[in-house]
């Protein structure tokens, strides 16, 4: 078998079999196939995309190309959630202790934040003492005990995607829905979850900037999981504006207690909720949606949900006062707040335009190795749709620099848009996929 | 400016301006941009095509990254002729010659042969005493003394080509028409000829296996050609059998000497002469292509193109002898003919096979420092539409070790297709295309 037939088989439109598959991968994590090699075979991938079979062989090579998590110490089905990266994204924080608290046995390795997302784990160790890495067993016994642990990706999960997708990043070829698709799932099954609930981000604050490419990728997304043999759904949810009203780390963590405690913004609510139900009906707890959805209200209301985030903070060396005194998380030194200026209904908040002023605060990376922040960062205080006078106050931008503080202060009314009638507001959920709609 | 970023571009189907071609073609030959992201571009290239200037900027850019020839020290009109190569394609050894005989100035480069197709350098090698290299000035001075020089490419023509040439050929990017034409372009313009008559073969025993690619490489080298400011005409030509009857080395000056006394294969002379026009009008040197036409035949009827040939083989330290004793070549050892072994017409006579035999035999060059045997090779002694019987020797090879022979006259067999009614011919001109045409 030679690489150039491969590329050349991919190039023409052909598929490409597990056991060519195979050779590829295997050979590049090698070093046998060069990066060169790789490249086209990516841009030929890129123009003639791959089929189900191929994408989900591709998913299983590269999930199996390092470590893979064993779960099967952990009582019941292991259910997973992933979101595909957006602006004020909180969800993880929120649905992880809610499912738990009613049993989901939650073993969940999250990421950092590149660029203008976030990443659950930067927002934990906003929480002084938590513990972002646990030994293996440790990670496993946590779950058997408490129901959830949280933690950064350790070991080397998954190896090959890392590699193919550093290639990607300078090769042009990121955006490639088998592509994207191959390489979260991947991750996702060497984590080892039974079934997968994803959310797959669409508008300008999101990678996928259509809902039309949105819903093809979490059908590609969809269809791996079942033919790997995992439960798996999607939500294709709304990143035309933040999801949340917090933006940087410990503001997002304050966020998550207060969503927890019932006084969490609308939208961002209603997706956790949503998402939980599906968790819940994936890890097979509840008999009904219905069913379902009653157990995650009255967790939130009865402060279970609350509960659990603190059990998972304390087992995690955190402290966990932080549910009841956010005060505890790091504080930015100076806030502004950000005037309306005019008077009108906010017709639009950039997600993009957030996410980059926070990044510039300090709360995101640039690159991979940009040090953060974890004070700072952007609340909003209003949201589309609402009417706003010329000192109704639009947002608050928390830094710990006061350059950085005008800066952003600058720049954040470039995100909001407003007009003279009210705008038609978007639902939070577009689109759900499920494996029987495919 | 960064290559990520143009090869984003192509892929999305954009055009590369000069200086963004400048910047990838010279980073990649100083070596600052890496393999693999022009790989990644090729590829995009490949599914995205160039627009006639584009390729036009790639072609002048690659025929400047290295030596240039000036010719300008050559009084007249400098006419160069290429081929895409083929099988039994004798056509340099014969055309060149012939035109200088006519005051066509001509200072060509050839090339080695490679797999099923041969090289004139190879050819000219078989003549005892030959010099493939001449020093520029005489390379010159040669040309303004006897009106021809022949030589191997010397110096570094085109280096950046020869990089991305290299690539191609792993990377599953050689079949891309705007990435051929800018190779064959950039060497050529480099080589610093006025004019150029192209001759692109088509069919089983070329590279381009259609009409519809042959015709679009033919336009899009025309086209380049204009637009660097070098007249530049194309023969699409049939490659379906081979051109003249001997394949290898020392057969074929053989072949080109008997076809400059007149006595030449009609298909091989027909082409020949048709190319010989072309130059001779390119050059400015008759008045009418009727004109040109009685001076090309008047030269082969007269000697004077096979006494030219003499003198450019004096010229060059070769024995001029070989023009009337070619039994001075190198003679094989050995020599088996091929009966049909049954009766009908001649249907086809796959070149791609005829190629492939003969370089077994060890005309041909499987890989690139693969070493050659100027004697052996294939002496077809029926064309496609003759009527054959049982004991009529189809072909005869030429050998220098009896395994070979018997290995060869068993392979070259397979070429023959027979047939009981009489096939069509096809004319050995499919197409002209020239720049008016465009």
């Amino acid at each position: 078998m030679h690489a150039v037939d491969l590329i050349r088989k991919k190039r023409d439109g052909e598929r490409l079999s597990r056991t060519e598959l195979e050779f590829l991968i295997a050979g590049y994590v090698r070093g046998d196939i060069p990066d060169y090699q790789m490249a086209a075979w990516n841009m030929a991938v890129y123009f003639r995309g791959m089929d189900p079979e191929e994408i989900t062989d591709l998913t299983l090579i590269m999930a199996q190309s390092g470590d893979t998590l064993d779960l099967s110490a952990i009582r019941g089905i292991k259910v997973d959630k992933h979101s595909t990266g957006g602006v004020g994204d909180t969800t993880t924080l929120i649905v992880a202790p809610l499912v738990a608290s009613l049993g989901v046995p939650v073993a969940k390795m999250s990421g950092r934040g590149l660029g203008h997302t976030g990443g659950t784990v930067d927002k934990l160790e906003s929480i002084p003492g938590f513990q972002v890495s646990l030994e293996p067993e440790q990670f496993v016994s946590q779950v058997n005990r408490i129901g959830l642990s949280l933690v950064g990706q350790t070991g080397q999960l998954a190896p090959a995607d890392k590699l193919l997708y550093a290639l990607r990043d300078v090769t042009a070829t990121v955006e490639s829905i088998p592509l994207i698709a191959s390489s979260i799932m991947s991750k996702k099954i060497a984590a080892g979850a039974d079934g997968f609930v994803l959310d797959v981000k669409v508008g300008k604050g999101a990678f996928m900037k259509t809902e039309e490419d949105a819903v093809e990728l979490a059908k590609t997304m969809v269809q791996i999981g079942q033919l790997a043999g995992r439960d798996t759904m999607a939500l294709v949810t709304d990143m035309n504006q933040p999801l949340g009203r917090a933006i940087g780390n410990a503001l997002e963590v304050k966020e998550a207690i207060r969503t927890l405690r019932g006084e969490g913004p609308e939208r961002l609510t209603g997706l956790c909720i949503e998402l939980a139900v599906e968790m819940v009906l994936m890890a097979d707890i509840a008999s009904s949606r219905q069913e379902a959805r009653q157990s995650v209200l009255e967790s939130l209301r009865s402060g279970d949900a609350l509960h659990k985030l603190r059990e998972l903070i304390e087992a995690q060396g955190g402290d966990g006062r932080v549910v009841d005194d956010p005060s505890i998380l790091p504080q930015a030194s100076y806030t502004k707040d950000i005037l309306a200026g005019q008077s009108g209904y906010l017709q639009a908040i950039d997600p993009l335009i957030i996410g980059m002023v926070a990044m510039e605060l300090g709360a995101g990376r640039e690159h991979k190795d940009s040090v953060i922040d974890l004070a700072v960062g952007i609340e909003l205080q209003t949201e589309v749709g609402d009417y706003v006078h010329d000192q109704t106050v639009l947002a608050r931008i928390y830094a710990n620099d006061q350059s950085k503080l005008e800066q952003g202060a600058r720049q954040v009314l470039q995100a909001f848009q407003f007009s003279e009638s009210q705008p038609l507001l978007q639902p939070t959920i577009y689109r759900k996929i499920t494996a029987q709609e495919l």
